[in-house]
Order: C-alpha cells, then sequence, then structure tokens
C-alpha cells in the first residue's frame, strides 16, 4: 500500500486540507471558510470534519495516511503541539490542538508554526530544494520568517524565533505595531510599503493621486506596484527604499546564519523585477564576501500551498526521525 | 583509568595547551609566543611539541586524553579540519590541521572557530551552563560571536556563520574596516569606542584630552572606562551610545534566535556597569516581550580561558557523538 500524508493549513480565513505525497505533491485539496467568528469549537469541528473526509479520500484511493501536519499562524509549542496564541485567531488560548486530534485519529500529529511550515515546505520541494539551510521571508501584510538550519526548523527555546520582520534595520525609522521603531516590517510589507506611500502623497506628485481622487485610504500595495511599472516617481522611490531595507535585512541574516539560501514569498514579491536588484546590491556591501555568494536570493515556488505542504512534511519529519 | 581531554588556543599571539577533565576543569596550562613571523611550520612544530608535553604530564597523572580540540581564529572547514584563512596568522592558507596534528598523535582531533570554541566553552561550564541555545559575543579589539543551538556549534555552510560583529545596526553609521557602514563593530568594539571618542575630542571638553596632552592617538579603551567612572561626558556618552547600538544587535538576536542567554565577553565588559542599563532598555523596548523574558544577558566568565576550555568540549562532543 501507498504511503501519504495529510497537511492542514489552519488560518485566519480559510482552513484548506489536502491529502499529499511522501514527495510533497498534493493529490487533492479542499478550503472552507474558517469561520472563526463562531468560536474555537466550532473551527475545531470543522477541521476534524475536512481531516476526516481527507483520511477516507486517501484510503479509497488506495493509500495509508502516515502523518498528519498541521500549520497555524502564532506562537506554539511543537513538542506539546499546544497553540499558546494567535493573531488571527483571537480566543485560541492554549489550546492543545494535537491532543484534540490524536483523540478522533490515531495518527502522529504535529503543529508547527504556518510561516515555519512554509519555510519547511520552499525547503522540501520549492525553491530551495536541495538546500540544507535556509531563511524564508514571507512579505505580505505584515512580515514573517522561517528558519531552517540543517534541514530543520530552528524554533527558538519558546517557538518564538525567525521574527525576521522585527529586526531593527533602521533604528530612527517609523514605528513598527509591535512596539519597536524601524522593523524589516515597516519598510518591507505590503502594509509598510501602502503607509509610505500615503505619507509621501501629502507632499508629492503622484499617478496615485489622480487615480484615487482624495480616497487615498482605498488604495494597496498591488496599485503601488502598478503605478510603479508605469514609471510613477513615488512609488518607485518608496519600492526602492524597501529594497534598500530588504537588502540590510537580508544581508545581517547572510552574515548570521551564512545559509545556502533567502527564499522571499508573499504578495510583495509581485514587485521582484523592481526591488530585487536594490537588494543585491546592499547585501554585496553590507555581507562577507564568502556568505553572500552562498546565500541565494530566490522567489519562493510553492505560493498558497507552501504552508500546507511544509505542514505535511514537519510531520513526516517527525515520524522518520522516530524510525 | 580517568580520562581527559587536550584543548589548544592557537592564537596571533600567543599558543596555549591546557590538560582539561571531562568536566572542563583545567588541570594545567602552558603558554609559549606564536611568533607567527617565523611561518606556520615553526608554529605548527611549536603547536605539537607543546601537545607531546601535555600528552605525557597527563598519562604521568595516570589519565588517559580522549580527544584533543583546537581553536584558531578565522574561517575554519570543521569537518575537514582545515584552517582556509586566517586574520592573525596570514600565511595560514588552506592548512589541514587535523592531519597535521593526527600524523603525530592517534587522538580524535576537531579544530574550531576561536569564537565558537568561546562560546562552547561558556555554554558547557562558564555562563552559560545549562542552557540549551546562546549566542556569545566577544567585545574586543573587534566583535566576534559564537552561536550555540541544541547545545551545539551553528557554523553555517561555510564556517562563517556568526559574524554578529558585522551586523548592520545602523545603515549610516560610521565606515567599518569590513566594507560596510554601522556594523555592530563600529560602536561596541575597543577600537571603535577609541575612534568615537577621538572623533568628539576635536569638538567637545574631556579629561582626556588634559592626561594625554596632545597624544590622543595613545590612550585605549580602558582609559575611556576609566574616565567614564570619574564622571567624564564625553566618556559616558560614548559608552552610553555603544549600549544603544549593543542593545538593537542584541535584540535582533533574541528575535531572531529566541535564546537561553546572551553572554558578552571580552575587554569592553570592564565597562559592564555604565552599558549594561542601556542595553536592557534597547532589548526592552525592541524586542518580543516573550523571547526578552527568557533571554537573560549576562557576562561571561571563563575569561581568557574560554577559548582553551571551549575546543576541548567541542573535541569531547565529536567523540561523544559517536559513541
Amino acid at each position: 500500500m501507498r504511503k501519504s500524508l495529510i497537511g492542514v493549513d489552519l488560518g485566519g480565513t480559510n482552513v484548506r486540507v489536502a491529502g499529499v505525497s511522501l514527495q510533497g505533491e498534493v493529490f487533492h485539496r479542499r478550503k472552507e471558510s474558517t469561520e472563526r467568528e463562531c468560536g474555537k469549537e466550532v473551527v475545531i469541528d470543522k477541521l476534524i470534519r475536512m481531516v476526516r473526509r481527507a483520511l477516507e479520500r486517501e484510503k479509497r484511493e488506495g493509500r495509508k495516511v502516515v502523518a498528519l501536519g498541521v500549520g497555524v499562524p502564532g506562537v506554539i509549542l511543537v513538542r506539546r503541539g499546544i497553540i499558546v496564541s494567535s493573531p488571527n485567531l483571537p480566543d485560541w488560548l492554549n489550546v492543545p490542538l494535537k491532543k484534540m486530534i490524536r483523540k478522533e485519529f490515531s495518527l502522529p500529529v504535529v503543529v508547527e508554526n504556518d510561516a515555519n511550515a512554509a519555510a519547511f515546505g520552499e525547503k522540501w520541494i520549492g525553491a530551495g530544494k536541495g538546500s540544507n539551510s535556509l531563511v524564508c521571508l514571507t512579505l505580505g501584510t505584515g512580515v514573517g520568517g522561517g528558519i531552517i538550519l540543517d534541514g530543520r526548523v530552528w524554533h527558538g527555546e519558546d517557538g518564538m524565533a525567525a521574527e525576521v520582520g522585527h529586526t531593527t534595520v533602521n533604528p530612527d525609522g517609523p514605528q513598527c505595531k509591535c512596539g519597536n521603531t524601524g522593523c524589516l516590517e515597516v519598510y518591507a510589507s505590503a502594509t509598510g510599503i501602502v503607509s509610505e506611500v500615503r505619507r509621501r502623497l501629502k507632499r508629492e506628485e503622484s499617478v496615485l493621486k489622480k487615480s484615487f481622487q482624495g480616497r487615498e485610504d482605498l488604495f494597496r500595495a498591488e496599485d503601488v506596484f502598478r503605478a510603479a511599472k508605469k514609471g510613477d516617481r513615488v512609488s518607485l522611490k518608496v519600492i526602492e527604499q524597501m529594497g534598500r531595507y530588504l537588502g540590510i535585512g537580508i544581508a545581517n541574516l547572510v552574515n548570521l546564519f551564512n545559509p545556502d539560501m533567502v527564499v522571499l514569498s508573499g504578495g510583495v514579491t509581485a514587485a521582484w523585477k523592481d526591488f530585487i536588484e536594490i537588494v543585491e546590491e546592499e547585501v554585496r556591501v553590507r555581507a562577507f564576501v564568502i556568505p553572500r555568494e552562498r546565500a541565494k536570493i530566490r522567489k519562493a515556488r510553492l505560493g498558497d500551498n507552501a504552508g500546507l505542504i511544509g505542514a505535511a512534511g514537519v510531520a513526516l519529519q517527525a515520524v522518520r526521525g522516530k524510525d
């Protein structure tokens, strides 16, 4: 009988459950709205139901599921499978998710932070395939991070490692919502890019001002990237600044970890061509030659599936480690 | 028969060889001047001779040496025991030191970067005893670093990890000798502190100006620390600035690694009382609460012996790992 895995991505908006091969291919995938406003019991019931359905399908298709992995945003006690807290699931405090899932299914279960799972997925079969160590940065609403060393997630002592988005790249920079000033997230997240453009629109001319005619609160990072492609100076300058600080953050990672690779994912990578040369130039100036020639900077390959596939992958690694 | 280790610290100035217990106590220690100007063959002969003598003494005292560790400044290929290059031993290029020592003595040998060895030593029996992960910063002429994760040195893919001194803490800061600007080393090394005081002496009053009467090139970091204790404003301001940037660098380490501990060693820690509160305040503002409450900031305990003891310790770990 062929073996397989179940990968779960439990997000604030959607729950996604997939059957995944031991090589990381997705056989089938279902998505349902999380409905977190209904409370965690409802969400957990939904998750259990979706997993049961996926297990049945795996059985029907002649595969034996050997492990299940769940990716969740937030602080996770990985060994015990407890969700300590989650910014996207506010009522989830100290939820023993691993125990709850194991009660339903007699399967090895791993609960992992979603950014760590995504980093693991990219390392396993994505942009970082074949590497031994990598740092993955997700440039989305915020800036998340995952660190893979010697093929394993580095969690830190409290499961709080890899907060790359909240390393300081400019001590006197703008306020970040985390309380610090000049975090990488302030410059390299979609939110940060939009804020910076808005600040500049107060005193500079831009096509964005005309397109949105006083409704600047409506535009999003995608509009900035589109305007940049048309040559809008404000948009180009903000993306250039973003590239500079992202390069500083990456140079620090290169000098600290000396990794095989730095992988960038998330919506902001839509502006890749506008920022990647600036990033690389900054890394060239700031990092040592041997580690910087080692560390390729690559765009993520797995898109939305990274967390799902990565969660399945860490679960597989956990059962293999016990062989 | 009791077992023991040999630890070697091969520096640009001195070669030190010690007999070390499996618990990290130093039984005996010898130091000779490196005389690097005589060339690497002479230095290696000296090292071999000193090791032979230490082995004979161990035998005489009834102990069986089970492993030998050497700490060396520079880039090391740890698995193969090759010194790629060393800033303090300029003619040492691609020297297969492990092979050379093993030819003389039938003993397991480990060659390790000296800052990594010092970090391991502090973790093993020093300020970090009992911890699982720590980052060690040596604030000396430069700023060196060593990273211990899950009880093991993280080397990076080229043995170039842990260059904490060359992470950017102020993108527009002064030039560093590594080519970057605003590295932690520019602020938190003895050299950096002296340079900054000199810059300020051109336009500010200070007791240092009077003490050295136009010979400002003669004073050292120790003089700055002494002047600060007497209330010299320039010295205090420079140490305060040092504390601020050191705090920024440490906050970044705390958010990236979520370690048990950050250990500070080196001559600059003589000014501990003048900077530690500033460092802690900066970390409080910039790092997340869970990892910052975890990560104790401590002064190193092993002094000059850290590298020697740590080299013996990594050698012991290597032979134990093979049991």
